[in-house]
């Protein structure tokens, strides 16, 4: 199984490929799509719906998984998160990808066995589990690999949890 | 001009596309894309995404009129609104659409001279500048109409305002 994570930003998106078969990963490729505060909103969401179509064509993941949007409050940058998120989400619908949502605290357990971890944990764990010297850098791209170990960890178990939530 | 106005949802998208040259208006289109709740989120996402490029083509705007995302609450709802806003932005930006967004009582004041308009006032002053028997419904469509109607109102003055905000 092919598995693209993805934590969604308009600033970064974190990106990673991840193969898992029989309980072994193989790293593909991760990084980030970034975009400049000095091009408008719109071309930072078009930026981010073309690398992201070019890296769902060049890798061909079997599915997405992200995280699911929580914000305690109102913020530009909720909002911000939120439509990069949507743009991220009809990549991967436009080229017949489901996409599959975890909480933190689903991501947390699944690499760590622990819901409340530390962040520091987690990408400690990201490291071993996928034996790299270093952790993935910045956190966007670390993030993005644990939520596509995370769903290789419940994949099995989690067709159901595919985006809903939405009336 | 030919303005595209937008009122993105994740249930129901209203869209207006209006020309206006010299003052008048003429109307060319209006409705709404709309998506299932039975639909998983990702696929309505692609319906939004598929049904405005489609309307883009068919009319070729110039440009897209959408409203300021602003919600005092963070509920699944506008999270679900941000990212259909997304995708809607992103289905502009594709085609070299630019991009404007006006808050709520811009609108109201573009459309009936007072900020603090009610909505049924807005709805009918949108009515009889565009010389229609009935106001479109559903309101989602009406507010694409009336932000299509501010932008051609503000179009000169505006340039500066396309979207912002987001460091």
């Amino acid at each position: 199984m092919r598995i693209m994570g993805i934590d969604p930003g308009y600033a970064i998106t974190g990106y990673c490929i991840l193969d898992y078969e029989s309980g072994r990963f193989a790293v593909k490729d991760y990084g980030l799509v970034s975009t400049s505060s000095k091009s408008r909103f719109p071309d930072r969401l078009l930026t981010i719906d073309r690398s992201l179509s070019e890296i769902i064509a060049r890798y061909k993941p079997q599915v997405m998984a992200i995280e699911e949007l929580f914000f305690a409050r109102n913020t530009t940058t909720a909002m911000g998160t939120a439509q990069a998120r949507g743009v991220a989400i009809v990549a991967a619908a436009r080229r017949g990808l489901p996409v599959f949502e975890y909480t933190p605290m689903q991501v947390k357990l699944a690499v760590t066995g622990y819901g409340k971890a530390e962040k520091s944990q987690v990408q400690e764990m990201v490291r071993r589990i996928l034996h790299l010297k270093e952790i993935p850098k910045p956190d966007d791209v670390a993030d993005a690999v644990a939520i596509a170990i995370c769903h290789a960890h419940s994949g099995n178990r989690k067709e159901a949890l595919a985006v809903s939530g939405y009336q």
